[in-house]
């Protein structure tokens, strides 16, 4: 399969460019039955869409979606579900230099080597962070479908922003507050203090790195096939998939290799006669599996690159290196628009795996 | 497709279970023309291999692998090649408790659920360390292909180990050194601390995680196919694949949290001639596509589960707690053991996507 | 991999209902670097099209292809191609009877009985003959593909209809005048019998089958995956995904059945330094591999179960047998309009293969 | 995904030479629970081995399979299932010549061509109709579970050889009689004939092709997903990777060329309250979708192309015409062999396609 595909039976196809006529997703494996709306979908787009306060980019992009097929008097019908934003207020000409003078940090050059100079490089086309709105469309019917059939609840929100890190907050405030702040942080002390860093860089023409910490709850235990499409393995796929990402950590992390086994090993206990773990150092997958506890794991995203602030870089026509800086309205950091996106790739990655593990019919009698 | 089969043009599919007959992998889609004997496979299984040092598993794995087909004349076909390693040394027994009485950590409670209590448990089945001489094999025939058809070399080695971090090595050292003492690692005294500590936990009855790294030289630029076969998404895929995994991040990886985009970008220079970047937080991958700068990332290791030390668990006949102390012959680190595995499932995303590029041809002429 | 979706490396996705909004295909895996205009796949598309002769549906489908990603100044860029033909002229109202009344040797049933009822009956939904539109579409550029790099020529036309079957022709005929009737036939008498026939069953309230013969020219020796991605493995499963298709047969066909094998085997023979076989009752294809020499094959397609003549059926509801007859604008044979149908389908399949086996590079540079 | 592998959820890998080590297959995808032993195999390998009767190879192949993994206590685990049989009895020298002097109809100049040389040419390597027994052991997996699970009978039988056409025979006859004489055919008169043809034509040192009917009871309705993975497209899909077939049609197949709407329709009648049709040409398949309907089909195969008759070929040292006789163990006819295997393939798609569709649970729970 090629690289705009995933999945195995709830498959989403990615497709459209920044300054294209469009960005959309086709969902191919959607069991029958689901009730489904614009406005499902729309909803997970707004959470997206930048414009929308002081910490992201001003561009305005309506992104209102359309449904183009698979869906009939409100219901999925088992037919492969197209959808679409058609792409709006775009300016390409800023991009066109960026060709020949690559954006440090950014596709660029890469995209110009792989396509033999035939990438659209309008708005840095397939290479935007504007292609998130097809995972984000695909990952609304992902998760609602999730909720409906299993009652999963899926959860991202801001843990870190330029060294900024959350540390006090409870379970109910990543329900309650995680959108109740332009960083979509649950700790309101430190989302306060993560505007007060972006608002500085952003004035320095720079841009600030964050993680995004993500948390599931209500699956089944079984979901995942080792070894190679294992769940956390599948589910890093997806995660590096979202622009910007560098790291991927389940449960205990990358501090596994600070800890003791027996520091390490969640011990099993009966809780209301059910077998639970009392930690969850495993982040709920363990041999790749899904434990039944709630998954939790995290996610690095690297500063944005465009930034107005000099850079060096080459001209590729005269090969030399010259400085550059990158105007235009570019998000001082990704982190709060990607955590709608986090969610939509877990949930599609999640939908996938219920299915082939049974935990979803091809249709839904409900 | 299913969970044990990886890759799209070089395949691997991964059989068999610690205590059953063999070990195995097929390898569908390997060019013709690659000169390959079972010595080109046993030298990087005998990387592998336990019971050579004092800091691994004392289980005597003779390991020979047999290739069964896919190779005439000393030269791969074009045919599928099976490979195995028949099990030897293998006493189940100690095993059959764990099926009533999970490990705290292991994947015994998962697979009984998943697999209604009909999965192999004997050596932990397909949940072994033991599986990962699949994707040493396999590995060993990519690597081969990689090194003769491009170039590329691949080096992993211990970066950390339970909390001790090596710090100060050359590349060459990594080149040179890395095989050179028991924990894999190109910092000499780093290693001996490693060693001590591990030796200290093991009489303790517990183990260690830690990190391994790995670097990548002569990488074309263009491998990986964005948005979801980006080459960091199908590495990081194949990396949580590997049992005891918890997280993977490239270049500057969960770092790029605190760095500017000012510090973050890596300038482009043109240095003899090429166009090259100045630092590499990008690790060798920018837009999901490898740059031509080297690839280095790193993966998590935990401690190995299996402890001796008392823990707590569940008896799933009488649904009571209890406590449980795993003896036998388990690794107190799996990190050395680890490292030809890490080049092993890198080899193999790599010739994947050096053939899915174009860059390595279906016949070898030469 | 899901049912709408086919291909390894040319990857074609196939969306939309014959009522809905539109009926649209993605290509993943285009190489980059192809001059692509909607022209070149309206040029396709209005040889599918109904509505322009006396032996089609007098249905007006306009079908204006738009091209909506993937394409940036006149070239394939290498990201997804997404293309769509809008819906218009469409009378859902006749169909909805069929869904408590199903049309005998329709997909009505079983599409009721595999979605749950959830199906978009509206003119058939998915399994309207409409959706070969998307089929037809990604195969106008697979077919330019196959032809600016390979010089591959791709033949289909009637050779059958109704049991009027074509005889005398030559491949300069085909060439020349297989469009140049309105049943697609390049024996002109055979033709005239052919429309005869159909005009007389249309008047009867019935419907004709017949069979389309394909010949492509320029295959290079070497395409085809066997076992199971044999050359007619593939072809074969990409033909019955037209709807009516019932059999499929490669050079001699089911005429092998009745031959020896010193008359069927062809003999090799040196013809301008070329090796070549005198005969070709392989059909351009042995042991799954394209040998080279022409690609011939036969396709049978059924008569239209949709026909006024009146049938038997059952009322869902009442569980009772009733008498049906479908009014409309149905076709009396789909023979005519299925012969670009299956030079796409074809298109496709060796485009797709034609990337795999290395005679298509990923980047064009011309 | 490469050439040697078939399914999405019931996946099936082939491995292995016609004088290789071995032939083999894994399959990956097994539900766990199913009760298998080597019995179960060996029965279907039975009766496709030759050497048992006048009509086929003398070739001895003992074929004893052997399970390597996925089976553990009777019983599948849900890990990947690999078997073989080992290769004796083989003498590989007489193939040696044909590396230069490619047999006409056979695949030894295509093979040549594609793999550069380096295909194993002894015992025509992987494009021995010896690769069909991997075909068999998976099958024979296959069947058990749809017997099991949903009570699936599978019978393909000779309907043609040389000619001679089995006429008389009821549903009785295919079940009981088919394997009650050398050729496989439910019709005693017809395999008198068939036997005395087969006789005749191998004396003169010439070989016969035929065809092969298969039905199945016992589906539920709504297998297959259209339209690139219909359940006819599938099927053919698996059918054309068995050697000689050149081709395959459902129900009326060919005949539907000849027939009118009013005929080929299959009328929907209630008998015991259940939906049926009276008839049927659609062989139990429509819109891709399976009917409930018995399956019905019809594969043409070939006559072998190793025969002792004099055939005209090329010398591709010396680039000269020469004249070649195939001497050895060949088979007159494939067709009562290739019986099992192409209940074999069948059975592989079906249950491929059981599981996609919900039919057949992960775990069994028997």
């Amino acid at each position: 399969m090629t690289g705009n595909i995933i999945g195995e039976r709830f498959v989403v196809v990615s497709f459209g460019e920044s300054h294209g006529k469009c960005v959309g997703a086709v969902i191919d494996g959607c069991p029958a039955g689901l009730e489904l709306s614009e406005a499902d979908i729309q909803k997970e787009l707004d959470l997206r869409k930048p414009g929308l306060s002081s910490v992201t980019s001003p561009r305005m992009e309506e992104d209102r979606v359309e449904i183009l097929s698979g869906v009939f008097e409100g219901r999925t019908t088992g037919s492969p579900i197209c959808m679409l934003v058609w792409n709006k207020d775009v300016d390409s000409e800023p991009y066109r230099m960026f060709v020949n003078r690559p954006r440090p940090g950014h596709a660029d050059y890469v995209a110009r080597m792989k396509y033999g100079g035939f990438a659209d490089w309008r708005g840095s086309g397939r290479f935007s962070g504007r292609i998130t709105a097809s995972l984000v469309m695909a990952g609304a019917v992902a998760k609602k479908l999730l909720s409906k059939t299993l009652g999963v609840e899926i959860m991202a929100y801001t843990l870190e922003i330029g060294g900024v890190r959350a540390k006090n907050f409870t379970l109910e405030d990543v329900r309650n507050k995680r959108y109740s702040n332009e960083v979509r942080c649950p700790d309101e002390a430190a989302a306060y203090e993560m505007i007060k860093r972006i608002n500085e860089v952003r004035d320095e023409g720079d841009s600030l790195g964050g993680i995004v910490e993500c948390q599931v709850f209500g699956l089944p235990i079984g979901l995942g096939e080792p070894i190679f499409s294992a769940l956390d393995s599948d589910l890093s796929r997806a995660l590096f998939a979202i622009p910007a990402v560098k790291g991927v950590e389940f449960g205990a992390g990358f501090a596994v290799a600070k800890l003791l086994g027996s520091q390490n090993n969640d011990p099993y206990a009966i809780v209301d006669g059910k077998v639970v773990t009392l930690t969850n150092n495993a982040g709920g997958i363990l041999g790749g599996i899904s434990t039944g506890m709630p998954l939790i794991f995290r996610v690095a995203f690297k500063p944005p690159s465009s930034i107005a602030k000099k850079q060096t870089t080459v001209d590729l026509d005269s090969m030399k290196e010259v400085e550059i800086s990158v105007k235009g309205r570019h998000d001082p950091t990704v982190v709060p628009r990607a955590v709608p996106v986090v969610e939509a790739v877990v949930a599609i990655v999640l939908a996938d795996h219920a299915i082939r593990a049974g935990f979803i019919p091809p249709v839904l009698r409900c």
